[in-house]
């Protein structure tokens, strides 16, 4: 099988465009298939802000509502992602910018209503990745740019999680593909000392982990990060890669943030 | 050559959901290769009201400053895209939603500035269009789905008529496909009669449009999209159809609009 990387970068990269521009040079320089998937960033709560529409929380959790679906429907799959891809054609990577809907490539299903409504909030299923889709467009040599806005299958677009698109595309495609799921953040890795920079810890394996967390090594919220990670190993991912997205010219050399494998 | 049919829909159709919902089961029900190519519609104009950004027109011109290009990008490539793309789904068409920058598939360049500064607004020039990118994308069988964003090849996102776009990529894929060019507006075709919508004429061939013209025949406003057509006939297209998106479920019944030809 051959290599896939698919890279994930969060809202604090989107945010900054020095730092944002800095990581597409990394990331097209990146040799061999790869796929990024981008969060949203501060633009959408900002726009929200100003078109008059509030942000709504129940619990601490951000709620969907049909006029915040549009903005960040226009802001994740329009805005952010086509300057995204304009700009890694620019450095010619042959980028090509998705949502779920484009080509049905990610189908969720509307959270269901428990004690909160979620709104137009996506979960992706076992299921939800047309795996064969994205190999389409990857044997034709197109690098897929994926935002997190997904599709129901009946005309209805929704809001996903960027993280979860990440390891359900990796675990999907894990399937064809030899897959590394590698996370960009703003720390260099998992940190044995959570104030120093220089402790990462080089490779975690899964039976470690447990170990890891029973010593409270691990900072409580780098734990669920980690079960995700360990989860889409479980499911066939090869590794899992979580380090700092400007040292991510250092990846293909092995010297990139922490390694997660079986 | 095999038959390739592009389908322009402009704001009109995009700005009424029951009118837009119609016209894409019509198109979903299209046998064979399509395309579709959609302007912007009103929600731009609204957006950009609500955000406090003033829409500026210099002697009728409407000019694409930065923040409207922020907004055209939002709108047209998120918003309006992305909604098309899902229904297309829900109708068992693969959709895929492209601005010009996906795949590279479009290149354009800032429009020059004379006695106007038109701001970010691209001009197609006569390779800007990238035809092996969507031979791959159509013949991986997915339906690609254009909004009126293009860019320059150096990161720029660029604003550009959806009008030039579609003859644009119908001379171009004329080359490699038998092409056929039909632009859906909200009149039966070109009437004899403008007053009339059951005047249709149902044949023009190129030597009789100059006479039509010289009788004052032909409507004014009609006059330069009749020009376009014809110069896209001259250039490889197979033929241009002008007519009522309501009636694109007769096409394929060669009972549509007027039919433009060589």
């Amino acid at each position: 099988m051959s290599v896939l990387n698919i890279i994930k970068i969060g809202g604090n990269i989107i945010d900054d465009p020095e730092q944002l521009e800095a990581f597409l040079e990394k990331f097209s320089a990146l040799q061999g298939r790869k796929i990024l998937v981008h969060g949203g960033g501060k633009i959408a709560t900002r726009i929200a802000a100003d078109l008059g529409i509030e942000a709504k929380m129940v619990e601490g959790r951000r709620i969907t509502d049909a006029p915040m679906l549009d903005v960040v429907t226009m802001v994740y799959a329009g805005l952010t992602n086509k300057n995204i891809v304009a700009n890694l054609q620019k450095l010619d990577c042959d980028a090509i910018g998705l949502c779920g809907a484009d080509g049905n490539v990610i189908k969720a299903v509307k959270r269901p209503v428990r004690e909160i409504d979620y709104g137009f909030a996506g979960d992706i299923l076992a299921d939800s990745v047309n795996s064969l889709a994205i190999k389409k467009l990857l044997e034709a040599e197109f690098t897929p740019v994926f935002s997190a806005i997904t599709h129901n299958g009946l005309g209805q677009l929704l809001n996903t999680n960027a993280d979860t698109i990440a390891s359900s595309l990796a675990v999907a495609l894990s399937k064809l593909y030899e897959v590394s799921l590698i996370y960009c953040f703003e720390k260099n890795g998992v940190l044995l000392d959570v104030d120093n920079e220089n402790s990462v810890i080089e490779t975690i394996r899964s039976g470690e982990f447990e170990q890891l967390k029973d010593n409270k090594i691990i900072h409580d919220g780098m734990i669920p990060k980690l079960q995700n990670a360990f989860d889409a190993i479980a499911k066939g991912v090869s590794n899992v890669y979580i380090g700092n997205a400007n040292n991510l010219h250092l990846y293909q050399q092995r010297k990139f943030g922490t390694c997660l494998i079986a």
